[in-house]
């Protein structure tokens, strides 16, 4: 969740930096239209883009998989995020770049260039109750497409929220076939009863968060990126989400059912500590 | 296919009229952002709308599904189009509306009221050989979301493309799980060895020439709208699609084999008179 920085703000269009308020894309465009284009967002600390090198990767990767040409680079990327920092003196914020289809001549065939969009976004603080009561989850059957390319296909994510709400619940879980997926915008873990951390492979978009997350839960725990079943979900002892925005959030249900105790486990809250430790460190790194 | 009408044309945005060039919606929609919207699009002929209740009646059902409070009844959409058409000089055109999920608070949850567009669009004339030679579509394993909804998801379509190219074809026909379903913009038909036609009745769009194709049928043929398998697909006598521009295209090969002689079959070839034929009757109740 995040909120376009207005006023007074900058917002870089295809080579230009526009007032926030009056950025805008032409209606040609196969975003608008065919719902075509990809993305990558992270987060701005004491000014330091987080780990802006993994997400501007990401990008040019899920821009690649898309057959979108994108004109820059990761150094071009990368200075016109630390410019656009400056001029909006964003000391904590969230930076979104977007790459669409670009104007296609004929409203279905991808144009010869995308349209690229940067802007810097206000994270509201996170709902507390997230990391003290935890996540509730239902599960709905369903296999986002090209689920390893970070698109902007997020249309069941967000037809699904008035159910979610009336069950309650605070997201919703894809599985498909027996096999446990991720959330429309996070990635889950599952720790098993026998102290295991477990994270599904197989249908999931790759975050930049899981990944820091599988590699400090291998210093702790016996760790696998693997198959995981609708049978682990109900017998975890402990269950959490990671996303950029959210890091790491405890989930304490789903579908109703308590995770393990219905209060958020120590395995995750000793990876919420390594995984700000973590961020920590890379700032102190890079701090000006 | 369809090329925006742009010198000294306008184009409906949100109560506005606005000339085509400088038609732009801001970098907060929901569409650009989570490709989430619908649409829907149909041809003027004459300068009769054709179809358009038809057309605006489902434009408000996929609003509806998809949670959009449109706030322009059918008579008021009708009303701007008439007006767009008059207008923009537009005897023989395309009118797409387009109903995106609006600005979001968050950057994720639905706002209070969609962008609406609505504008005129070139038909580039159809490529002849399509109707003469007929299309070659390749398979592919695909079920698109929600896919009774004109939501503008084509991501699967579009993604396809160099695939499709790569192949020497026209077009994809998604089926998924055995089951034939349709092409990204169209309907598929089949007609059986002895003469029966079909059409698959799920995870298809109901696309309104689908529809008057099957009335049309109805009169002449065993006509069912079923479940429609890839053996049928195979053993198919004829083939051919239907869409609001295409209108009838007949099908001479899938995934390379051909389908019954190679060329555009009897039964095709009268339903296409026959849709003319209806066509030419509703112009001439409504010719001004």
């Amino acid at each position: 969740m995040e909120v376009l920085m207005k006023e007074g703000k900058l917002v870089y269009v295809n080579g230009l930096l526009l007032e926030a308020e009056q950025a805008y894309v032409g209606i040609e465009d196969l975003a608008l239209n065919r719902g075509y284009g990809v993305f990558d967002f992270f987060r701005v600390r004491d000014g330091v883009p987080l780990f802006m090198e993994a997400h501007l990767h990401r990008l040019q990767h899920s821009a690649r998989q898309m057959h979108l040409t994108l004109q820059l680079n990761d150094e071009q990327l990368s200075q016109l995020v630390h410019h656009l920092i400056a001029q909006n003196a964003c000391k904590d914020c969230g930076i979104k770049i977007l790459v669409t289809g670009g104007i296609s001549a004929n409203g279905y065939s991808l144009g010869s260039s995308p349209n690229v969009v940067i802007s810097t976004h206000e994270l509201p603080p996170q709902n507390p109750a997230h990391y003290t009561s935890g996540l509730r989850l239902i599960t709905h059957e369903y296999r986002r497409d090209l689920p390893a390319v970070k698109t902007i296909n997020y249309l069941m994510g967000i037809w699904l929220q008035p159910m979610v709400t009336q069950a309650g619940a605070d997201d919703v879980l894809y599985c498909w076939q027996g096999e446990v997926h991720e959330c429309p915008r996070s990635n889950i873990f599952i720790v098993s009863r026998s102290g295991e951390v477990f994270t599904p492979v197989h249908g999931v978009l790759h975050g930049i968060t899981r990944r820091h997350v599988l590699n400090l839960s291998r210093h702790r725990y016996p760790t696998h990126d693997t198959e995981v079943t609708r049978d682990m979900l109900y017998d975890a002892a402990e269950i959490f989400v990671t996303s950029t925005t959210k890091r790491i959030a405890p989930v304490v249900s789903i579908d109703g059912d308590p995770v393990g105790n219905g209060q958020p486990g120590p395995i995750t809250r000793q990876l919420m500590d390594d995984l700000q430790q973590f961020e920590w460190q890379y700032l102190e790194e890079r701090r000006p």
